[in-house]
């Protein structure tokens, strides 16, 4: 006899009762509640996603769904098996949508475990009750405040900007000679290291007084700023915003060629200044302070963002044989930057690996902690270009294939950003072959974003609208499947249904240019494995970082081969890791070396010069693969 | 018998015979040639100068005649010793006069022996032939470059300015890949230190092209620039002009008064960049060069002077208890200084030790020898301020009395700088008591400069004018002593002999100031000889510096109790040995760090502390002083 467990929804009156081993989805039902299922039940759209506020339950899957929310309860009722009494809270559909959209797009960053600023930070404060000269001891100012330093700290040397000299006698002496120098140093000021006064402020200013420092990720796309309290650690405020630049071309490709003509490259500096210092204002407001009081910035990008922010031609990176004019930058002042932060604040540019591989991936490498794991690890940015790392805390081979923006939305007759009114996931009913989709923010859609592009190509490959090539099926009985102008196409949304009156369709050109970037992609993996004389499903583990990634579906990203056919707890979605890294070297400087060594580390693969990637990469243009012992769970997908 | 000697004068007809051991200037009259003596054959003007072009005499003093003028055969007629026969040329007197007056005004300094640039230098330029990169070999620009320069040369770190980064792509590829990076090194380039890539030329530099630098002494008057060729150590140019900033005060202290009133320090600094960068221009062109070639400049300056050039408020300088911001200022570069020189070129403005002892005096000391001389040396600057050091190769111990502008000119009814149309010498008959004088320029006199103050005071007090204590003797039947509107008074000139229109005059107000000023310097000699426990007579040697030093007549200045008692040939004028240890610094680092070694050695006494300093200064406040054992010789003439 099989036991009856109870539970109750917060929206039912009364608790139903079924059987042990039941899904949650099952319980509602009997309940007499509508849970949205628009993937069917499959547990790939997270929709029916609610909170199990008492009681045990066991998850297949927790697919799309964070481990603080695991933790707070929720599970996704089309994959949850009910063991106990239960009582669940079915949260407004609005909620979850917006959780599914945005909840994980600001970083989700904590402070490391014993963080102590004193040891890890290289901005410090010292305040310092200094004896005020005499006849007896005429000691010039700049004299007797390096001598108090050097006798508080265990510094060897400490050095003075201009600016601080400019003002070090009236601060001095309107504060009866009690004053906080702001210093950056080397490493710790434990170290017998060197520093640099940067700043000085009036007054014995109290240690655990907020200290400000940023961190910021220079996307192609989008920027995205922290404001950081140095002492505690904590990021007090964060903003995003399109990078401004892209007025001036979508991708890296577009801004470099642009930057080569008349001013450019001055236009795009200004543009992508204008957008940090915007945000740094914003995130500042949010953080309750003030730019000029941020003492150390500490940027991520793409080497063409990093050269774009400080006016360095980057013609070479597209052009053969794709150089950097430079992967490590030294450390810069705000003032020779143009960021408005503390003008002698310093700024860091994270050290790149190649024209293709930046520090948004060094920096993801360190936050995703694929540099200290024992387990062989494939990390993945999905963006314009497809960078990925392979490797462990021993190794690192690491390479960028130009997927093209197909997944960022461009190249795609419908295709757009993930911004309101994107389409970001689509379902086909495997029976009518009719769609549904959720858009970003509600309303009416306005066109498909990335995520959209893999679940309608993953949705129509299943569901055999198309076959393993991408070409249509017109036998089928649907109106939505049909001949356009760009051959065959499928309709997503009538007309009447969307924000830009006409129907939202994806052609077989648009096929053509998602399958070239994933196969590009899983082209990439291969070369990588195949470097290191490794088949992928050695890899242990799959971390996927980038703004992008974390809206990707992976069961249907595996459907169309975007990514490797592995059990789904292989795979995490880690957010931005790129802005991730940034804090964490804002945070500690032995974070910052450690993204120095890794940068060093790392075995650049260039793929346009690799046979095998293009072998690779025509095996990889079928749905999912010509070889389709790669993609074991997939067959068994399709044969059902 | 005694033998004698023909001696043949070039604007006479024939050759005069006259006896072995007679003087210049009898076989001058003999041969019936006019020849100036003002002072009257005391060897005091140095006016009867002539050029022995052949032929041996002996020189009793070569007072007022440099080294040069001696190797050249110049002679002072009086004060010289027929001991053969002769040729001699006896230059027009215009000549003589401006010898006398500018001739030794521009630093007169010679290359170091065994210069070698690669050595001695800071500024180095490092050419490279580059391997272009690869498909095989994508090392970025810089890593590329630095990794030669790293190959190239024993340092152990190269970082770049972001200036260079943002030129670097640029000139690689516009030339070949065959660039000649500039270099600036904490020292050697054989040292295993660090160095900056502050430019990048095109193309393979040959090593003897000239590379500039600058040497700039920042006087409260002057300003004085040479630009040098680093790789031959010459100076090709020379410029000096009035600092600009004179129109906002003729001193250090009505500068610092100005400078804390609204923007005056902003415009103060703005004056002196201009003088500076209009001596910039000028200099580079002489040397046949351009200002932003030049990638060093090193700054000798006053205190004073070096705060107002970096805009440091020198608000402290002037009141107790008398500290400067800073004596040891960080290397900048010229657009944080605003020098019009190469923006990434650095400027090193040379370490002080006082409010009242700057870089001028510590660039001094290494440029006169003392800081390696056995000898007890006494080394003088006699501006505003009179700034003395007192020591050898072991010990330095230094004081600055403010002697007031007295000698400068101010606070003197008939003062004046020396300019055009100043008296720069007066003779007095002491028959008639009648004056004679030496107008800078020639023409009518419009007034009195320091070295015709020292002469006046002096041939006053040696004719009985005044007497001991500077008061007039009424009872000298000459109309030249007179009561004026300021007690006793001297004409000089009548009036209608002046430019000015009215009688150039020296009161008992003038007087007074003036013996407050050289009684300051006095008791400052005292104050350091005593504070070591040595008598001014143990002094070996007494080295005189500054633009001023190199006109004082040394037994007027003896005469007056300015200086002190000793015989002739331990004084030496060095003329402006502020820009001669700028220029050394600007050579050799290694001259540079001794010039700071200095500096930290030398013990610094504060006068306005010192209740010796106001003893030492009463007693002399009489001509020479009033204990006459200390000017022995002084006494020997008066008693004459």
């Amino acid at each position: 006899m099989a036991t009856n467990y109870r539970v109750k929804f917060d929206v039912a009156e009364e608790a139903v009762e079924i059987p042990a081993g039941s899904m949650l989805t099952a319980a509602a039902e009997k309940a007499g509640i509508q849970i949205n299922q628009p993937c069917g039940g499959q547990g790939r759209c997270g929709q029916c996603a609610v909170q199990v506020t008492s009681g045990k339950v066991r998850r297949r899957s927790t697919m799309r769904l964070s481990t603080e929310d695991v933790e707070q309860g929720y599970a996704i009722a089309c994959q949850t098996v009910v063991e106990g009494d239960l009582e669940v809270v079915v949260p407004p559909q609005e909620k979850i949508q917006q959780h599914l959209t945005t909840g994980q797009s600001a970083a989700d960053v904590s402070v490391p475990d014993g963080y102590l600023a004193k040891q890890a930070q290289v901005i410090h404060r010292v305040p310092l009750e200094l004896k005020p000269p005499s006849m007896e001891d005429q000691t010039s100012d700049w004299a007797r405040l390096r001598t108090a330093l050097l006798q508080t700290t265990s510094l060897a040397q400490v050095d003075i900007s201009l600016p601080v000299l400019q003002k070090l006698s009236g601060v001095l002496r309107e504060n009866n000679w009690q004053v906080t120098p702001v210093l950056y140093a080397e490493s710790s000021l434990q170290a017998d290291g060197s520093a640099q006064v940067i700043d000085i402020l009036p007054g014995l200013v109290a240690p655990d007084e907020p200290l400000w420092g940023a961190a910021v990720d220079i996307g192609t796309t989008t920027v995205k700023v922290m404001v950081v309290d140095l002492i505690s650690g904590e990021p007090k405020g964060q903003a995003s915003e399109y990078n401004a630049q892209i007025t001036r071309g979508e991708d890296v490709i577009s801004r470099i060629i642009f930057s080569s003509k008349g001013t450019g490259n001055q236009t795009l500096r200004e543009l992508v200044l204008e957008t940090i210092n915007e945000l740094l204002n914003k995130a500042s407001r949010r953080a309750k302070t003030r730019p000029e009081k941020i003492y150390h910035t500490v940027i991520s990008g793409n080497s063409t963002m990093i050269h774009l922010l400080l006016q360095i031609p980057p013609s070479s990176i597209r052009l053969a044989p794709y150089v950097t004019v430079a992967n490590h930058i030294p450390v810069l002042s705000a003032l020779e930057t143009g960021l408005n932060s503390h003008p002698e604040g310093k700024v860091t540019c994270l050290p790149g690996v190649a024209s293709y591989v930046g520090s948004d991936i060094t920096a993801g490498v360190l936050s995703s902690g694929l540099s200290e794991t024992e387990k062989v690890t494939l990390f993945l940015d999905v963006g314009t270009n497809g960078e990925m790392v392979l490797g462990s805390n021993e190794w690192l081979v690491t390479c960028a294939c130009s997927a093209g923006p197909a997944f960022e939305g461009a190249g795609v007759l419908h295709g757009m950003r993930a911004t309101t009114g994107a389409i970001d996931e689509v379902w086909i009913n495997s029976q009518n072959l009719e769609s549904s989709w959720r858009v970003i923010g509600g309303g009416k859609p306005k066109g498909l974003c990335g995520s959209a592009l893999i679940s309608l190509l993953a949705e129509m490959l299943m569901t055999g609208v198309i076959n393993k090539s991408g070409r249509f099926d017109f036998t089928r009985d649907t109106e939505r499947i049909r001949k356009g102008s760009h051959g065959g196409e499928y309709v997503v949304c009538w007309e009447d249904e969307t924000e830009i009156g006409e129907d939202i369709i994806l052609t077989e050109v648009d096929i053509d240019n998602l399958m070239r970037a994933k196969a590009a992609i899983f082209a990439g993996f291969s070369v990588l494995g195949d470097s290191v004389g490794m088949p992928l499903k050695a890899v242990e583990q799959v971390l996927i970082g980038g703004g992008f990634g974390q809206y990707i579906n992976v069961e249907k990203a595996v459907q169309i081969g975007l990514l490797p056919d592995m059990p789904w707890e292989k795979f995490e979605f880690l957010g931005n890791t790129s802005l991730k890294g940034a804090y964490l070297a804002l945070l500690d400087f032995q974070n910052r070396e450690e993204i120095s060594r890794i940068a060093s580390k790392m075995t650049y693969i260039e793929l346009s010069a690799d046979n095998r990637f293009f072998d690779a990469f025509t095996s990889a243009m079928f749905l999912p693969h010509t070889d389709m012992t790669l993609f074991p769970s997939v067959q068994i997908s399709l044969d059902k």
